[in-house]
């Protein structure tokens, strides 16, 4: 049976969030390093300079027995395919690896709502910006995304309009689960007023929320809540 | 033999190129559809809410026969697997994804140096937040993303230090040598005063350019010179 060790800080969901919905989905045993170790984030920070370089840029990292696999769109299509979270033809892995990707860029984006200018200074510091760049994004970018979401839902030809892809649930899926949750914590105002554009995306949330092995995570002291810290933050004045 | 079409905007490089770079080294022909019709950009738009939906969110597209791929590491690792540009065992097309994926990680991060707040914006109503973001980037994530391919050239095991992945050229050096091209004319003096710190990713970046397919193709008309409406973009003021 393969070692699995996620390698992610501490304190936050984060990136690493989407790779532990996928570890627990599938019923996998896996060591969360940081959280495990007296050191917690200095763990990692020991890590990314000594076994973990120079494979990765960042974490989350999957190390999987010797491989060391960085990215988080990676470590989920890789899990994802090896324990039934994936389509079994190439069309279907094509697609759920897109949905992933495009879901990952939305991340970043949430991401620069809060800090448009350094990830290097605070949110306080980039207050001004942040509120511009997060006014365009409620007003553009999130109805772009959400919609492109719910129009794979059903739409696509190889879906049975419950999950993204194919007639089973995927890594994309537990992905969307996860972005919808997010978004809903960082900006409840703006997505409650698209619920009406996004019942499908809504119901997929509710049916990811309800697998067996990821309510017992959900409801578990391992799945943190949301936070200031973390990608998904709650300020109001960025929802308004 | 399989019909390919690339489906991105005219005008400019973009995202559209990593995937071209890999189509045209491979030695692959392709329909490159908005350049050769007559409604150019239009075809995008169309194909975007036509032919393309509900796949795509955005262009780059790869049709492939019939398979729709969007998202451009989607596209150039199932091309470079398919055509003789990825590593041969899954360490390598493992390595070689992550690579790929923290490139266009960067890629995200040079456009949002002149795009800070708003994509649907112009450089100009967002230049303040531009020069702030640019000196972030200039003096933290440049070195660090350049550093992160440097340390992958020789020091990976898996890597003769020529290719950042194994023996032989995959789409991670294509990718790159664009990310290289690119940041060598949006930010000359940022690049050059590194240059010193990276000398196997320069020496990479030549080694890919002498590739002889993709030689004639840096010297034919296809290749478009970058410009100040792609992502790579020389504003003096964001490289002072």
């Amino acid at each position: 049976m393969t070692k699995y060790e996620l390698f992610y800080w501490t304190g936050i969901q984060g990136r690493g969030e989407f790779v532990r919905l996928v570890l627990e989905d599938a019923g996998l045993e896996y060591r969360d390093v940081a959280r495990e170790s007296r050191d917690g984030d200095e763990r990692i920070e020991r890590a990314l300079s000594r076994e973990l370089a120079p494979y990765a840029f960042a974490v989350p990292v999957l190390r999987a027995d010797e491989l060391v696999i960085p990215q988080t769109v990676a470590i989920t299509k890789f899990l994802g395919e090896r324990h039934g979270l994936a389509p079994a033809d190439e069309r279907g892995q094509l697609a759920a690896h897109a949905v992933a990707l495009t879901i990952a860029d939305l991340v970043v984006e949430v991401h620069d709502t809060h800090h448009p200018i350094s990830v290097e200074q605070t949110y306080e510091k980039q207050r001004d910006a942040a509120a511009h760049r997060a006014r365009a994004f409620r007003k553009t970018r999130l109805p772009k995304f959400l919609g492109y979401l719910e129009g794979m839902l059903g739409h696509d030809r190889t879906s049975d309009g419950r999950y993204l892809v194919g007639d089973a649930a995927s890594y994309a899926d537990l992905a969307a689960f996860q972005i919808v949750e997010g978004l809903h914590y960082a900006f409840p105002r703006a997505v409650a007023a698209l619920h009406h554009e996004i019942p499908k995306l809504l119901a997929l949330r509710d049916r990811i929320a309800e697998r067996p092995r990821l309510a017992r995570y959900l409801a578990s002291p391992r799945r943190l809540p949301f936070n200031e810290s973390g990608i998904f933050r709650h300020y109001p004045e960025l929802d308004d």
